[in-house]
């Protein structure tokens, strides 16, 4: 069993402990933690939850206080629990072997401490390098580049000379390389642009579950290093997305698209072909953006504009009825008056 | 040939006869139905396809009529569609068995009736329980407990850990357990939160084609009991819905929602995180909630409101442009009158 | 390696030919082309690029200019990539066998050149024609029939009855046959509606990858001949579409919505159930569509109305709070006035 002092971790955490230095064994959620465990409490609704509650540690965010209870106090929630998480718990290991159920073509490159398990298909000259991990049923296409303490969970599809960094994350039924959406109209039907590009992801990024990400027509879609893609987004052809992105579920980004470092969107969002979106970019769930965005922006809506414009529409399209009534009003009493 | 009275028919649909009690041996389509078929007549567009059909029997819903054909005319047309396509169809059977191409782990536990077929991989400790059918290419992750009578068709993903009542059906794609989307930034990087808990679904839930559904944090995602989920729908997280609840194609959820009983959401619908939706909410398709909603509200607009208050609404966003005019003509009449 | 003439490409092309007669060896995009290969000028953003770049040749759109360098003018962009990148690429080939460690029921009725890699499953049945690939984790279903020259990507999956036309592609992940969501309330529960029908996809479809296409739940889905479909698309049991359509990433089509020839509906876009959408009709990006549309349409907005107007009342949006305070300063001189 693991055991932390209770100041061992407050020092990682950079947070400042109130109450006794008592030895910690696990974590739990409020709902459910016993004696021994560390838990946290960042929103003041579970504050008598917290009371009752077994703990024999909280941590809190500033501004919430619990008397008499060993407490530590963080200005970053998300972080305290990335590291108490970190601690009590690890990634499933593997011992590196190469399962003799998986399919592995001979001119494939694999480093001595990969992992590639049952049903596996590894094909020509594709390269994986220390570290790394290949689930069942994942497919590794032709010339398909794989880094350093890369995780491909199971049904994640590499499609031929897709490259990953190290570090990498592919959730299950992630397909990487598939072929972008091209076609030209001759007159009479749709021909298909070839999709000659590739995909290029770089390192630590994470790839949600059921995510597509489409090979360029004829360069390279890329996505930059430590973004975090969520599940079922869809990016098309020959976007590029910048470093530190938070890509939330569902999103769609069209042929072309560039986005910046640091952008936020929100679930839904949708990005126009060809918009070039700057840094630090925030866009409101199920927005809609086209065309050109400065650095920094703030947008929401359909058709998307600065957030705060946006919130206050909101709430004139609800006092809209009232509005149309009076200005038929006005109109009424302009056509009887003079 | 399976055979049924019009009248035994009639009696399981608690529906009205008119007309003779003759044969029925088959089901079709008002398209396609022939002698002996009994076909489905709800809309009243199809009137003239049902006078020239050759079928033999009708169901028809109430408000329809149908002269000099033998009609059962029943309150509830979707019910009397399932009883009656249930007569006539049963799903495939398959011979309790686990395929030796199959990789079953030697501490799982299997129950003696059970199906797995080849290309299924099954991995430690997991637990699966009479009648349930495990179709190629399925991942069933350590620890994974699987009930009675579940059908995961070929190519689900079911993480560690994840929890499956009775007679749950998995539709092909689905991903169920995929870590969380949680990060924290530590200044200049997102660091992952370790995603240690789990995926409950209760019994009699469907879960449809490339649905993603999230393991939470800490605790549980949870699924409640006949909740129907359909296809590229995003369950996030720690969210938690009711039971009975029908949730449409790629509506997504988002961290920490809470849903109560009997919901129904409309294809595209977005709920934001940590939003509370009470029991027997209706969604409009496309529209986006947020924070708290009480029971039995029904609501629609990306910035959801009152379904009513929105369709009144939307019908003035389309006089806008008139209104505009108004206003403009009232303030030049002002400003240059009196 | 490949060369051809240039005056033989701008032949292909339609194009005119400005220049030299040279060799051409490659293609490539104009951020890395170099001597001897041709390149695209199509946005004149990029004409500085051009200028500076080694490339030998320039096919450009008309209207834009470039000195001293060897040009091709075409009038269809897209149509000039596509035969110059289908000149200088081919699809990658495979020797037609069948491999030993994919599973074939005996009944499967598979032609003489058809490639079925490792890790297939081809059920009772099944018929797959000449010239047909089969990816490693494909499932292909009962009674499912595919016809020539067609390709199924890595872990698609086709459920029994699906019948595939010539030259179709099925993107990895991709779901065809999948259950209709279709349930009847027996007033406590939902019960579950057989879905017996099948999925018919004609000539010359593309399918993306993760797509979702529901079988019927008595006759069939239709998607007709030579219509593309996106990654990431939902399209529902009973559906009807007709041929050369695009439906772009993320649309959502509901149950039994029958939608004409040319359609084009942009990213996200959601059909509700039993629309009925004529031929040649234009969908923006998000829109929601329902009821009945007449032919060559175009649409947008949620509630989606005339494309022209729905620009018009956007603009009126983004002037709302500029408007409200007007209607209230004239409110306020009508009270106090008179």
């Amino acid at each position: 069993m693991k055991k932390y002092k209770l100041s061992y971790i407050a020092n990682l955490l950079k947070g400042s402990l109130f109450g006794e230095d008592i030895e910690i064994t696990g974590v739990a959620s409020i709902h459910n933690a016993r004696r021994g465990d560390i838990t946290f409490l960042f929103n003041k609704k579970f504050t008598e939850l917290a009371v009752k509650s077994d703990a024999s540690a909280f941590v809190v965010s500033e501004g919430i206080k619990l008397e008499n209870k060993n407490t530590i106090v963080v200005k970053n929630p998300s972080y305290a629990q990335a590291v108490i998480l970190n601690l009590f718990y690890h990634l499933r290991e593997y011992t590196p072997q190469i399962s003799n159920k998986a399919f592995v073509a001979e001119s494939a490159k694999i480093d001595e401490k990969v992992t590639i398990m049952d049903f596996a298909y590894i094909d020509e000259n594709a390269t994986i390098e220390n570290g790394s991990v290949i689930y069942p049923f994942v497919y590794v296409g032709r010339n398909v580049r794989i880094g350093k303490n890369v995780r491909i969970y199971p049904h994640a599809v590499l499609m031929d000379d897709t490259i990953l960094g190290d570090n990498v994350i592919i959730s299950p039924g992630a397909v990487i390389g598939s072929d972008g959406f091209g076609y030209a109209f001759d007159g009479t039907k749709y021909i298909k642009i070839p999709q000659v590009g590739r995909v290029v992801i770089e390192d630590d990024v994470e790839v949600g579950a059921n995510t597509t990400i489409d090979r360029a027509t004829i360069d390279q879609t890329q996505i930059g290093k430590g973004t975090k893609i969520d599940n079922l987004v869809m990016i098309a052809h020959n976007v590029n997305i910048g470093e530190n992105c938070i890509i939330v579920g569902q999103v769609g980004i069209a042929g072309s698209a560039k986005i910046g470092n640091n952008a936020i969107f929100g679930g839904q969002v949708g990005i126009a072909d060809h918009a070039e979106i700057g840094n630090n970019v925030m866009i409101a769930a199920q927005s809609g953006v086209s065309g050109k965005v400065e650095d920094g922006a703030k947008l929401a809506g359909t058709y998307a504009i600065d957030f705060k414009k946006w919130l206050k529409i909101q709430a004139i399209l609800n006092d809209l009825p009232e509005l149309k009534k009076k200005i038929e009003q006005i109109l009424k009493g302009s056509q009887n008056g003079d």
